[in-house]
């Protein structure tokens, strides 16, 4: 826990994250009784409230248990001991891209309150409370509306890709303002940057699995998915790449920089650096999307591809919408080379952006919020992910694989091969609990007996008991 | 003038249009004494006050001249004998589009302050004069931030979804909201309607000259276009459209509403019929494009194709980045079918729009704001092309041809064949004065001796001066 524990937490907040590296070291065993609240007040010299917000904490997190009128014990399984999904295998032939169907059914769900929110990948707004950013807006509005009544610059605000490159020098990605270019979020910079790099046909390779919205751009754009073996705890096998790039034409590859939606990734640098030793050989571009990079549960935040690999061939695809402004459709990309390309493919999709978001995001960047707000996103995504995955273990069956991202908010499961994820999605829509079955994350036909939960709302009673529920309906499933 | 009188205009605007009028009918001839000004405030019974304000107006426009000494005389050549462009007769060969690069050049010095604003069809911000749309904005970010801070549906607002669909309805357009989706301005929209009608290497017939940014948006998406015989006064030619059809695929024909760039034709209701028929005999969709339909000089707003062909298969594409907010990017579609595919086009290529814009443009709409706000912007356009053809008919060689919109704001010259508008646009960069060149207008090799002129600033010395000296450099290079 210790990454969580920046900017000095609680006093009682320590105390449970010492109490949980026991039970993760096993030193407390599943089913031991835990010291009375009393005496761990006593044993760790603090004051009985203190002790209880300890416990209640442990409780919470499906640490601890309370039995009536016996104290409380380390719950019965700990996730620990999960293992992790199974590294892919897909099958190695570049395929046409036809998801989009399934998809919008699962999206629908997805966006109704009166559902479980396990499916939809993006924070509730209640945690990312943006308030300041949109205080920002409003007074950008009065101020300075007729001023930004214009179309603007299609590469976007001047000062908010000024800021944008400072960030990006941070990680040691040097990139100047002039090769950043706003887009209408991520999904737009994903789809300039195909633009400027494959032809419709043509073969793109990607992580399997992947996300469904990246599915559904190749499929627009009428190109081929090749799916790559991919390790959930280390990223594309690189030996796979190699291979793949070698024995076919390959206009680009589109890989995740960071915590992968859904496999939750995070691969290390001396793996990036042989991912991108492999692509120059080969002279195939890389289009990285780091939108989950800054969600990174340490201090450590991860290096972008092109941080590591600077004079490489890439374009980096980000944006803010899974930090703070999923409204503000805020996206951008950087890129070294194709800059006219990359302007004009801008320009033929939409000409430019809205003018005042942009320049009320780079007021609040540089008002130098952004870091201390992402400090508390982060403690509470790895807070969600620690108690979900607490859920699961508890709930779901024995042999359920699951991954353990570092960042992020998604969790990736994978039960028994012959589980079937899309009996469990009928039977979860019935009973209100909306998740994402395995099958929306391939162009392939695997991935049936895998499912994604999304650890991104408030964490109340409705979603721990909604986990509880899909592990009890798996069981059944499973019988 | 009596289509921009409405609202009541003063006394002395309604004494001008009189003046005007019996100029354009011939019956005040150029170089004619006018009376004195207390002769006509006598002979019109109005105060002296309110004669010299009508004669200032008079001379403003350019339909009077003072003379030192002598008096007020009618200017010497009135611009309504002006002969209009020819119309067009491009090749009948569908081409692949390469027009990105020389636009970007004329774009770099469109946006400069620096030249005289004639290059950009963009209204200027004071003209537009949107603080009460902003002043939503505020509002809408300080009251809703958090509620709106979620991928908003795909559809986009419905509240706005509902206010367009409203305002189609009084055109006769019954498009229910449901069909209507937001996008992200009109360009975006005309990426989803061609995404959905055409794949790539398909043949697009549009008109001829037609607005570069549509021949980019082609060129993007590896579209051919076929160009049509268009006339500037009623537009397509209707059986040159029927003989291209039937001689060749085309996957769908994409046509201005009205008043299109850089012609601005008002094609009737009857053409327009017969238009549809074509198209629905050949089974070809139309987009079309109502970008300026809400800019028309009289009070009857010219209705689109879809409330004409209320069945046929089209897709309608508009924004409200001409009237009122180049800024928010905020544009949409309406169609009568292929709702779903619609929506997974808008979906790959940006997930969703902004949120707050899209309310703040809602409330706008609600509060009746709209429909004054368009009464002030097309008086003010009609003045500005209205004085930009003034001062075109007295600097440029009596042989240009000219249009006459009744919409928008753009004006088309057409000079002798010899002439090289290119050779003009290199002169009028040095003297700082940005304008269009004909040759971006066309895939073809056509249109080299026509210019675009935009009168969508306000009208002030330095642009009388510059369309002034372009005229002088055309005689110049025509010499």
């Amino acid at each position: 826990m210790d990454q969580r524990t920046s900017s000095s937490p609680p006093l009682y907040e320590d105390l449970a994250a010492r109490v949980t590296a026991l039970v993760d070291a096993g030193v407390l065993r599943p089913g031991m009784r835990a010291p009375s609240v009393r005496a761990f007040a006593s044993q760790h010299q603090v004051s009985l409230t203190t002790a209880v917000q300890a416990y209640r904490l442990l409780e919470d997190r499906g640490v601890l248990e309370a039995r009536p009128k016996s104290g409380f014990y380390v719950t019965q399984r700990s996730h620990r001991q999960r293992a992790l999904p199974t590294a892919s295998q897909p099958p190695q032939r570049a395929r046409p891209v036809a998801v989009s169907s399934p998809v919008f059914s699962v999206l629908s769900y997805a966006g109704d309150p009166s559902y479980a929110p396990l499916g939809c990948a993006l924070p509730s707004a209640s945690l990312l409370a943006a308030e300041r950013l949109d205080r920002h807006l409003a007074r950008c509005a009065r101020v300075h509306g007729r001023h930004y009544n214009i179309y603007a610059d299609p590469h976007g605000d001047a000062e908010l890709r000024g800021q944008i490159s400072e960030r990006a020098l941070r990680l040691g990605h040097a990139v100047p303002p002039d090769g950043v270019l706003i887009t209408n979020g991520c999904t737009e910079a994903l789809n300039i940057a195909l633009g400027v790099t494959t032809k419709p046909g043509d073969t793109v390779a990607i992580e399997s699995p992947t996300y469904f919205g990246l599915l559904q751009v190749l499929e627009a754009r009428g190109l081929r998915a090749l799916e790559l073996p991919t390790d959930p705890a280390s990223g594309v096998d690189v030996a796979a790449l190699d291979k793949a790039l070698g024995t076919r034409r390959v206009a680009a590859c589109l890989f995740a920089s960071s915590f992968n939606n859904p496999l939750g990734t995070r691969t290390d640098d001396a793996r990036k650096a042989a991912i991108i030793r492999v692509l120059t050989r080969h002279g195939v571009p890389l289009i990285e999307d780091d939108i989950y990079g800054d969600i990174s549960f340490g201090d450590d935040r991860p290096r972008p591809f092109a941080a590591i690999g600077p004079n490489a061939d890439i374009i980096l695809c980000s944006s803010f919408s899974k930090t703070i402004a999923p409204g503000y459709r805020i996206g951008w990309l950087a890129a070294n080379r194709r800059h006219d390309e990359i302007l004009a493919a801008k320009f033929a999709l939409s000409l430019s952006g809205a003018a005042l978001p942009q320049k009320a995001m780079a007021d609040f960047l540089k008002s130098g919020g952004y870091d201390a707000h992402l400090r508390r996103i982060r403690k509470a995504f790895a807070d969600n992910v620690d108690r979900m995955r607490r859920v699961v273990d508890r709930s779901f069956p024995t042999d359920t694989r699951m991954t353990d991202p570092k960042g992020g908010f998604v969790l990736w499961l994978e039960l028994p091969e012959q589980f079937n994820s899309d009996a469990l999605y009928v039977s979860a829509i019935r009973e209100r609990i909306c998740f994402v079955p395995g099958g929306l994350f391939t162009a392939t036909s695997g991935y049936r007996n895998c499912l994604r939960l999304s650890c991104s709302h408030d964490w109340d009673a409705r979603i721990e008991r909604s986990v509880a529920r899909l592990g009890e309906l798996a069981h059944e499933l499973l019988t």
